[in-house]
């Protein structure tokens, strides 16, 4: 079935959801489709302490809770559903997902990051011991975890974790590269051990557990872990984009047809506030639209 | 006395909340100057409906509690007093305030808007009967009040008046620039009456009221008021500006010695979130300035 939209909005992490609400202000429906859960990365989030209207801190979980609430409240459409490509012919967008095929006039990037990826390190047969974001595991316990990584994501996913689990974290390197009151909360904590300079070179299966191999300033370490999980970057989630459409993304984001919003272009500015932020300037631009002057507000 | 700081914060509505509680997170203490009382024109707000995390809505004056509380629990500096002079010499900022004279490396605007000024039209004896935010009339009860304006500000001040009082928006056009939401909830309010193609040509004191003179389609008008609130726009609040420093902006900008950001540079896009997301932004990227370099953590 064809599903035609005015706008559909790619992703329903913060920047997306908040695209959605102020839409909705000016009585523009838009739909979100979603691949997993809504919240996108920001589930993963140990505590937010710098979103403000939550003072006294929040996890990311239940953040993302109330981002969702607020989807329900207004009314909002959400299509789970994975986007293939998206393609840009006679004046529309096409979208092709899993299941459907859908069109709009205009559509919004908020797509976020995907890990970066690892290659020759591990066999296929390990996959499901190997995770890049911690949402998966937030129930697990008991667990032996190696975290390979140094950065908010590697002390921030280790804080989660050791409150049921044992947790390794691994640096390849000789500093940490996250946030000094994030670093003080997971040094204290017996359930987190750092290692500095162990760089990953080798991950197999061992029985029911992974067995993982590091370099350590020349000399090899063994560790057997229940899990491996990999904070090592992210980089912008645009797998969908056409050839077709490449060339033509600068025109059509200057001419209001296209947005990119959130993590998927902020580089190191990957934060709840600015995502969310991001939504409600695309939502307004996107009622400013010449096609959509009826609807000027300000 | 001389107050010396490292970063010093020009306004404590939610960009400057927001910038002193990113840099936080690096250790960086930062100094925030208010005039009034934290929080900027969004106490004002009687429903804020688009920021993330309030999927019921918030008042604006509720937002700015709970954002003053994060600056009381993050033990954020704030100085009471206003500034009259931004000066940059030697490589450094001079602040001169009401009360104070201050230096800083880096200095962070977050002055927001001031009423744009209507002249000729009313004497100085009636200026305590003449607003331009509806915060300081919040308590207000039985008064008769006329609002001069037509966009978002006039709509929403007067849902905030016509809980406890009779209000009249006087729109000089034919069109109200309002969203169409806050528009509906105005529209089923008793106390709230909407009149079009009123132009405001003079005001006068009438014992202890109001006289307010209208020109509507060449015939006058009068009405009297307890008090008369203007919603006829606002432009940045940059007084303070010395005549020596404004060659410099554009350069000290670049150099990430001096930010501009939220309600004073965002124009049309005055929204909390936006304002917020300004604020953490600048915490970065003040972060990682070059002379702070020993703090970065990404």
């Amino acid at each position: 079935m064809l599903i035609n939209k005015k706008v559909i909005i790619i992703g329903g992490g913060p920047a997306g959801i908040a695209t959605a609400i102020q839409l909705k202000r000016y009585n523009i429906n838009a739909l979100i489709i979603e691949q997993n859960q809504l919240g996108g990365l920001l589930k993963n989030a140990y505590k937010v302490e710098n979103y403000l209207g939550f003072p006294n801190g929040v996890s990311g979980s239940e953040l993302t809770d109330i981002f969702s609430n607020h989807i329900i409240k207004k009314n909002i459409e959400v299509l789970y559903d994975k986007v293939i490509q998206l393609l840009f012919e006679k004046d529309k967008f096409c979208i092709q997902t899993c299941k459907n095929k859908l069109e709009s006039e205009i559509v919004v990037i908020a797509s976020g990051t995907k890990p970066k990826s690892i290659n020759n390190i591990y066999d296929n047969n390990i996959f499901d011991r190997i995770f890049y974001e911690v949402y998966p595991l937030r129930k697990i316990k008991n667990k032996t975890i190696g975290i390979i990584g140094a950065g908010d994501a590697a002390f921030d996913y280790a804080m989660t974790l050791s409150e049921k689990n044992k947790v390794i974290i691994f640096n390849r390197g000789e500093n940490e590269k996250c946030l000094p009151v994030l670093f003080k909360l997971a040094e204290k904590q017996d359930n987190i051990l750092y290692l500095k300079n162990y760089k990953l070179i080798e991950l197999k299966k061992n029985k029911e557990k992974l067995l993982s191999v590091f370099n350590q300033n020349n000399t090899i370490q063994k560790f057997t872990f229940d899990y491996i999980l990999f904070a090592i970057g992210r980089e912008p989630q645009l797998d969908f984009l056409s050839d077709g459409i490449k060339p033509h993304i600068d025109s059509l984001i200057k001419n209001h047809k296209l947005f990119l919003i959130g993590d998927v272009k902020n580089g190191i500015f990957r934060q709840a506030s600015i995502a969310t932020a991001n939504g409600i300037e695309a939502g307004m631009l996107i009622s400013v639209h010449p096609q959509n002057l009826k609807l000027k507000c300000f």
